[in-house]
């Protein structure tokens, strides 16, 4: 017997925690987005560009570091996003 | 005449990016997180710990960055977030 797969037997799958940003793609209208700087402009503070996106917090099990990114990459692009209208990141926290 | 302000009046003032992220409080239910987490594990994605919050990008006109970032904080304080339910951090990006 080797110590190949030993500690992925012994401790299983590790945890892997991720944050994924989903944005309006820059050339859509982003109505809440302008509707946030219209408030902002009421208010004195000088602002451009306000674009309103969802950001998703995830805690992902897999058996390597690269099975995971690989993983929240898909459910990011599949599941998270709609790729039509909005684009996607991914970061490691 | 001493150089002091000329960049201010020569440039203007300057433009700073960021991120604001809010996210629901830790110890709050989040049922889009709750009705996400149920959709990936129908996938067979494990997953723990899925929260769904707002990514807001905006980039700020200030005379400094530490005037930006006061004022960004202070946006994402009293405008992005509701405090009662939620936090924030902001990133410059």
């Amino acid at each position: 017997m080797t110590g190949f797969g030993v500690g992925a037997i012994i401790f299983g799958p590790m945890r892997f925690k991720f944050r994924v940003i989903v944005m309006p793609k820059r050339d859509l209208l982003d109505p809440q987005g302008r509707a946030v700087a219209g408030v902002l402009r009421d208010m004195g503070v000088r602002v451009e560009d306000v674009r309103v996106g969802k950001s998703i917090n995830l805690i992902v099990e897999a058996e390597s570091e690269e099975e995971a990114e690989r993983t929240v990459d898909r459910i990011a692009r599949d599941v998270l996003s709609n790729p039509i209208i909005e684009d996607y990141t991914v970061q490691r926290l």
